[in-house]
């Protein structure tokens, strides 16, 4: 049931007027430093924010402030004029990961240059390049219809790259000025190529620590070994027990709150283009290995995982100790996919490991973190919105992909506003997000204004 | 049967008109800082070294020398006048242990003071005590005599301390020179108060480390979580591989070698005063856990082990890092019993490694040393003659104990000169061997010396 959209030539007549203006702005967004984990930077931050909020209301958005939450500022505006549409909570952020090693960039970070149909800057992909096509977007939209097909509010944050601190904690505060029907996040990017993508979901995660102690001192591994349990030995045990050799997690409980795969989930996964001997050799490993049953990348983006995030204990120098390790320690962590909990996760992983750990140790476990997963679903109304506005303006039906990694705030979008989101981003596979020499597509960057400005007219009868 | 001492009547006569010397002689001996794992302390080792063998001549015995090896030199001196008699040769060391923290001493190392029965210095009594009460014993004897009931054959190093470096080659070189029936190391001591011990053996040592490798740097465990092996996850279930929950090892053949223990065997070990609660408690550990079948004292005297002797890979900082580790390690090491070979084991554990390693890494693994156990039984002629000479001059029965540890030089004697060795120590089991205030009881020290001299009378008989 494709859907006609509004007619789009007085937009794009709009757009073609103001693109030299419009790369201008996005330079300027780009070379202010706004490097949230340094504090040299904070005011540099709170001039992003300024800019930011400056620049919203010249789009001919409302109440648009910087609001100080004790860290770098959170930027809101809104336009709620469209009294029976639905209304859209758009997330980005205007802070950006550091920049060092300096000597690797070509040109310097932040005086963004364009080479060929590249954006070379520090955030020109994440996340300001795409927070920006959402101003210009918006803006287009007003001045070439005078409204907007649906309410929008802004939350753009500056603290993305360093752990979000204060966000959640905003966000509860706010929760009734917030409500909306949908979050659209643009901080995600394409699979492969200039084909657009539309993450479906992310991982959770939960992150403990596994802490094994025998003596308070090391012994000599003559005098006491056989006569006492060794701890390295004991946690190797214990962490043997946590997987099958199928791959499959033996804690119990753990898959309780896996939503299945469908076929067609399956088909989307299979449908991606994935060469998996080229990422097998690329990783220089002599084998893929993974739980029974599930394909490569539905391994890495729908499957929950628990592995050994760092391991230690006793001697690691150069030659031989004879010594039993007085303790010793893992990190261990899960991925999460919908709808597991991260915090019913580590109960029952505490209590296998309890369960397991062999006598004549002390084992404890400490909860060292998590998120929660987030999965919109391919059928999801507001995902087929997305793929219908990015099919319109990208001329390609996006793929659907699972990301293995979490983006915390997606999941507080959730948890926090019970909102739906949909992962809309639009940087290149290799952008060099955080890495030297960041880059976003500019051919992308212009699409995707359109295509933002078409997934609010995609989005007017989305069921609420 | 018991066997009758020659008369011991001018013996003990000479040894109480020469107490006063043999103790100055005693702390002259100890006063040379002869520290042999320090290179500024070379020449006060190679001043022990002639310093002994002056006193070898001094005493009667005949060829002595220092030798020079490259190293610390090696004393060597023989007595051989007793043509239809058993030729016994004695090893001892006569360099020390460095002597920090310094300040944990209450009297300087190399002054040696006499407090109450306590011979206090470093090397009173490891095992420069002991070598001196040898070369008293024979002097005593040939003073008292005239000669000798046994021929004798004296090897006292100075590298004990620093890994006995030159030792192994020099005794290949001069098998022939050294041809004995017996070989008699003082170097060990009591398990408890006054009551003296054989040793009956030593466990030797398997030293190996485990190298699992997957990528060339860490992945990050969202993006890969679940695609790929998890190099430390690997290496927990090759561990946890290596031992059952029984306490067994699990390497195929492991224990083909091993001599089981005889009734007698666990006897000896069952009549050692052992309070295993108190062991239990004073190592503060929840339990005792080892091999299903053996008691605490036979699983470290007498069983071998397998023990990671140290960990390590991926992030062990503080907080959450979430990655894969592109590799993991471990030092493992198995202590050995008669007849193990090192090299037979390391083989066979390097397969089993290889055999149960998953699949999706390389798993590789080093050898990094070994040596051989060694074991003189409670029934052997020479283990019985100590006995007899023990009882007879302690006033009490030995104890047979079996050491955890190794003393690499005793397996030397019997791999490169065929030789069953008798472990016959003096010192009390807090004898602060390596550690501040090493002492030895004076009078163990003088009834050492007519244990000694007793020893030789009772060896006359050795079957040869």
């Amino acid at each position: 049931m494709p859907r006609m959209p509004t007619s789009d030539v007085v937009l794009e007549t709009h757009l073609a007027d103001s693109k030299d203006a419009r790369l201008e702005s996005y330079k300027a967004f780009l070379r202010i430093p706004s490097i949230s984990a340094l504090p040299e930077h904070a005011d540099d931050c709170r001039a992003a924010a300024h800019w930011l909020r400056d620049s919203l209301t010249a789009a001919g958005l409302e109440h648009a402030e910087a609001v100080e939450t004790g860290g770098h500022p959170i930027v809101y505006a809104d336009w709620l004029h469209a009294p029976d549409a639905p209304t859209v909570l758009v997330y980005g952020h205007y802070d950006v990961q550091p920049v060092d090693p300096l000597d690797l960039w070509t040109s310097p970070p932040f005086e963004p240059v364009v080479v060929g149909d590249r954006m070379l800057a520090r955030g020109a992909a994440d996340d300001k390049g795409q927070v920006h096509a959402h101003v210009m977007a918006a803006g287009a939209l007003l001045a070439a219809r005078g409204n907007l097909p649906i309410n929008i509010k802004y939350v753009f944050e500056g603290e993305e790259e360093s752990s979000s601190i204060h966000l959640d904690h905003w966000l509860e505060a706010e929760r009734d000025k917030l409500a909306a029907d949908v979050a659209v996040i643009s901080d995600t990017g394409f699979f492969e190529g200039n084909r657009p993508a539309i993450t479906l979901g992310l991982r959770g995660l939960m992150y403990a620590q596994i802490d094994v102690v025998g003596t308070a001192v090391d012994l000599h591994s003559g005098g006491y070994g056989g006569a006492v349990q060794n701890p390295a030995n004991a946690l190797a045990v214990i962490i043997a027990g946590l997987k099958g050799p199928d791959g499959r997690i033996r804690v119990p409980g753990f898959y309780d709150d896996v939503v299945p795969l469908s076929e067609a989930d399956r088909a989307a996964f299979a449908a991606l283009p994935f060469d998996e001997e080229a990422y097998q050799a690329q990783l220089g490993l002599p084998a893929l290995v993974g739980e029974a049953g599930f394909t490569t990348l539905e391994r890495r983006g729908a499957r929950p995982t628990l592995d050994v995030n760092g391991i230690w204990g006793g001697f690691a120098g150069e030659g031989s100790k004879t010594i039993i390790p007085a303790h010793a320690h893992a990190k261990v962590s899960c991925r999460l996919v919908t709808a597991q909990d991260p915090d019913v996760i580590f109960e029952a992983f505490r209590a296998y490991v309890e369960e397991i750990a062999p006598p004549g140790v002390t084992t404890t476990v400490q909860h060292l973190g998590g998120g929660f997963p987030s999965l919109t679903p391919m059928g999801h109304p507001a995902t087929q919105a997305a793929a219908r506005a990015l099919e319109a303006t990208f001329e390609q039906a996006p793929l659907y992909i699972r990301e293995g990694g979490s983006i915390p705030v997606c999941a507080s979008f959730t948890s926090i506003l019970g909102l739906p989101v949909v992962l809309m981003g639009f940087t290149p596979p290799d952008e060099n997000a955080h890495a030297p020499n960041e880059w976003m597509d500019l051919r992308n960057y212009e699409t995707s204004i359109r295509a933002i400005a078409r997934m609010w007219d995609e989005l007017v009868d989305l069921p609420r």
